[in-house]
């Protein structure tokens, strides 16, 4: 389909492409509605103060507009503030409160990177609750989700935002703003992998954020070896001493206990992991396809003072979001999408259309075949064309059905509702 | 539910009401899908020349904004703009194009009047032909559309704009600014019905708008009269000289005639519609619930010049748009929604959750049980409580199960699946 002119980062999706999106929506939807979480839609765009101070460097990217009013606003940046929001403006619905919301995000990103500034992201979170068996359920969550959209390849990195604090803390990188800078090291590079082009590459990203030559050797050394949880003697060699690092091994030991080993299995502990955002504050996940290059596809984790800094009194907040654009095409490129079986049929009449026309096409649809009226052309080549181009699978002419696919069954189907 | 700060004009949806919005476009998309339109979704926002020249007064609600790039965007204030650049910016698509499409549009409108600034419009127009026989398959959609919503009591209200460029010019107002300034006082109040309080509403806005009290008279007494589209001979007496009435007349007759009875049997010709779009040229149709206040909850018409206006060569554009949040609500008045079936199960345990409870879990969600592990609280009133605050129908406590509902065939489902 040749290209609209619509604002760079944005997206125009028709028919079948529509069609295989909503296909990936509605599964992620059951699969959150099997998992407890209620449904909810917060408003497009917020009150400005909503998004200030919770992204870090990501605040640049905030869509900002004013209304008639001077009202400042900004387009939803995500959807873990609005929730955090709502759950802080309704202390009447009992704790912990789970809930899922599949909604459009915008980020005045760079689109070089092959960002897009409106992209739909499908959160699911629970607010309310400390307790690390939610932390296991978002994991489940992550595998049960992927399975259901047909990937059967796919890998669940986790790390623990505590580990990372350790890490800074043995390079001499104290508090806050130690924690802050070595996250950032390890978010401004793709690294899916261990490969030596990772290695590559985010040694180059560290050298850009100065530095030096000795701390990166030491950084690489840490991140890029294979850890085993089971073991965790060997993360004991470089940083197991540190009490931040042993925590944050323990809880991860905890939530992969509680889960069955056909969840586990598809999940792996990951250094060089680090997620964006500043408000997690314990485990963190992602989860990438290694067939495909669209990036991670999952991604969340645990932030628990992120409610209480938007003014509310809520501790333990645990979460995760499909990326619906990435799982999308990635399952285009990966042809995951069923085959279609539903009946599309066009009926034309060369001559005028009238009251029977309209009659056969209501009682067809009222069987929910996908049915059309056309009269617009002159010879049945042109009719066929055009039926073809809308991917109808037959055309009823004069009460004579012609098939444009090879279903039997649905043939028969068909010549059972006209006769 | 407590009152969430959001902005004015926006709504934010929950729970059981988010589920029931869902049931509406569920239902719609269904509806379009059986009558052959195809999905599409344009961005948010659009480029501001996009939406410039085609609302009238409606202009003065876009929301502007600007991103890193100093480009100026507004959003989509309806879908019918964004769908003809698309059909003009794809001329590979063979025409008639049929499109569907759902999607929330934005207008910085006065919320006094009891508007949302941010609402969910579903669209259904066909690009690249004017035989009427489409226009037909437009009421025939709004009747199918509403009556699968449930709805028994409905009117389609239908007009033409030319009947209305007829009355302007028997009032003297001639030309493109007659038939404007005419439509748009038609438009100004709400008349649904002829009651004396539609007439009296409407004479006031008259009178606001600058018309003489003849004229006034003279446009009540053609307007709030009830005609019979069988008997044309009755608008003959005062208005069926005027040629562009005459074609008007003779445009719906042949659009109606198109019809089985079971859908014309909702329409009504009422002069007092005008629709408030510049851009119909033809037939026009909203749809009211007699028995509801929330006002017109579909509307649409034919529009056959929009595409050349914006740059494209397509003659002929029919359609119609379903108003989701006043049906949402509407349906919610009228208790339409059909009664939850869906069993949902609480897994508790007061002990340490174990993988076990996680299996059991697994197992439910499996089955397509809704199904939510907890151990939080120390009580099984406290469990129970917690439970019913979130619609659960059952819990199960160390492998025992306690039903929340009287759901006897639910209760045997979930009993087979934990022996």
């Amino acid at each position: 389909m040749e290209k609209s002119n619509i604002p760079l980062g944005t997206i125009e999706i028709y028919g079948t492409e529509a069609r295989n999106r909503n296909f990936v929506y509605e599964r992620l939807k059951e699969v959150y509605e099997t998992f407890g979480y209620e449904p909810l839609q917060t408003p497009t765009f917020e009150f400005k103060e909503v998004f200030t101070g919770h992204h870090g460097e990501g605040e640049n990217l905030l869509f900002h507009l004013q209304d008639a009013n001077k009202q400042d606003l900004v387009l939803r940046y995500d959807m873990t503030v609005p929730f955090a929001r709502f759950a802080t403006e309704h202390p009447e619905l009992k704790r912990p409160i789970k809930r899922y919301q599949m909604q459009l995000a915008y980020r005045d990103d760079n689109i070089d990177k092959g960002h897009l500034r409106e992209f739909m992201q499908c959160d699911g979170d629970i607010i309310g609750s400390q307790s690390l068996y939610y932390d296991a359920d978002v994991i489940n969550l992550a595998v049960c989700g992927l399975k259901k959209l047909g990937f059967k390849d796919f890998i669940i990195r986790i790390n623990h935002r505590k580990i990372i604090k350790g890490i800074a803390e043995e390079l001499g990188y104290m508090g806050k703003k130690g924690l802050l800078k070595i996250q950032r090291a390890l978010d401004c590079a793709d690294k899916f992998g261990k490969s030596e082009a990772s290695v590559e590459d985010f040694t180059k990203k560290l050298k850009e954020r100065k530095f030096t030559d000795f701390e990166i050797e030491r950084i690489n050394k840490v991140v890029f070896k294979r850890y085993d949880l089971q073991r965790p003697q060997e993360l004991f060699e470089t940083l197991y001493h540190n009490p931040s690092v042993k925590e944050g091994i323990k809880e991860l030991q905890e939530i992969l206990s509680y889960l069955p080993e056909e969840i586990t299995r598809y999940c792996e502990l990951d250094l060089t992991l680090a997620r964006g955002a500043d408000y997690y504050t314990g485990f963190i996940l992602e989860g990438i396809l290694p067939q495909s290059n669209v990036g991670a596809i999952l991604g969340g984790g645990r932030y628990d003072n992120l409610v209480k800094d938007l003014g509310g009194t809520d501790v333990g907040c645990v979460g995760m979001a499909f990326g619906l654009d990435r799982i999308w095409v990635a399952m285009q490129d990966m042809g995951l999408y069923p085959p279609r079986t539903d009946p599309k049929i066009l009926i034309f009449t060369p001559d005028k259309v009238d009251k029977s026309i309209f009659e056969l096409a209501n009682h067809l649809r009222s069987h929910s075949v996908n049915t059309d009226i056309c009269c617009e052309f002159k010879e049945y080549s042109e009719v066929e064309a055009y039926a073809r181009s809308r991917d109808f699978t037959g055309i009823i002419w004069d009460k004579k059905y012609h098939s444009l696919v090879e279903w039997d069954e649905h043939k028969k189907f068909i010549l059972s509702l006209i006769k």
